[in-house]
């Protein structure tokens, strides 16, 4: 097994992280990381704030916080319906999720993914439901962010709430109006055993055989 | 280092593939590595149609073509006033995409990724510019797919042309109507070198320190 694999499937939502400071080389890596992704027409139209004096990363968290917390609400709703053992593991979500909010402000570094919709190609912008293809030039700068994070022993986890309050995220970091806010990466080495075993479906579930709806297996 | 760095700043668009089969248990190593990405709320609101019957790939490949072709006049209308080197590596770029436009139903594998806007918090969705957080919740899986696909030798390019002709591409493979189609991967082994070196912004580039424009260095 590739060691690409032990990152990929190890790679968990680190939502409580250490203040120590990120060394420089290793920041640069995770930038890195990101430069290589494949971008439409090789446009590379994001970029990557990363947020670490007090004042910016304290702005962004008072901008976060009450995001967080008036999201948690309809989440708490949600858990209520759920089976016990399912209702628990939200609750432990919920409750490192309150942690991020609560101490944004501390993590050495917080990554601002931004990209310039007039340097894309959006293919789907003109059909007739929500556009998504935008961020194809985007997320795959992201994940390869995160992989690097985790390879380097980094916590993250990929937040898109601040998107609700984008114009004050846009006066905090000084974005021009005319650029999108895509994500917001909290950096900073794990307070607890960072990360490590996930959740998800499988391939089966996941993926069909030729059409929609048809099993893979 | 890693050797997931070696995998990512060597993950080229492959546009030329052979038609030789793909094994089943690589194919399923590709799939694995998609599922495990991260996703809003861990929702995973996407699936991946792995299209391989002759007929389903023919009749992507019917609408795929016209779409490039009908593309690659804007392209080659901005080759023109390129200097003489990049108008020659833009002229490969346009060769080889031909090469994909008139081989893609030969390609052993196309990957079609789709998403379920409904199973989505789209925090950007009432802003006043173009939505794409919903791909923060697929391309990261398409990422981990590709980053998958060259450590297997595979090669694969991210394409969203298809989107243009979003009905037909719903019709070719059963799609529902209220599923988007996100990205278009076609797989197989590359004809020639395949992945290797790539040209991309460096983070001096690409991120900046605290704020936007603020250089990185």
């Amino acid at each position: 097994m590739s060691d690409i694999y032990e990152m990929m499937s190890t790679l968990r939502a680190v939502r409580r992280l250490k203040v120590d400071p990120i060394p420089r080389d290793v920041l640069e890596t995770v930038l890195q990381a990101a430069c290589w992704a494949p971008t439409g027409g090789n446009m590379q139209p994001w970029r990557v704030i990363v947020v670490s004096s007090p004042d910016r990363k304290q702005a962004l968290a008072d901008i976060y916080r009450p995001a967080w917390y008036k999201y948690a609400k309809g989440y708490d709703a949600r858990l209520d319906a759920l089976p016990t053992a399912e209702r628990e593991k939200g609750q432990r979500a919920r409750s490192a999720g309150d942690y991020l909010a609560d101490h944004l402000h501390e993590a050495p570094a917080i990554l601002m993914f931004i990209a310039d919709p007039k340097q894309m190609a959006i293919t789907d912008a003109k059909l007739d439901r929500i556009s998504m293809v935008g961020g194809g030039s985007v997320y795959t700068a992201v994940q390869n962010a995160m992989l690097a994070a985790r390879t380097e022993g980094l916590g993250c986890t990929l937040t898109t709430l601040h998107c609700l309050e984008e114009d004050k995220v846009k006066t905090a970091l000084d974005i021009p109006n005319d650029w999108a806010t895509l994500a917001l990466v909290p950096l900073g080495y794990p307070v607890g055993s960072g990360h490590g075993s996930i959740t998800r479906q499988s391939p089966e579930v996941l993926a069909f055989d030729d059409a929609f709806g048809v099993e893979w297996s």
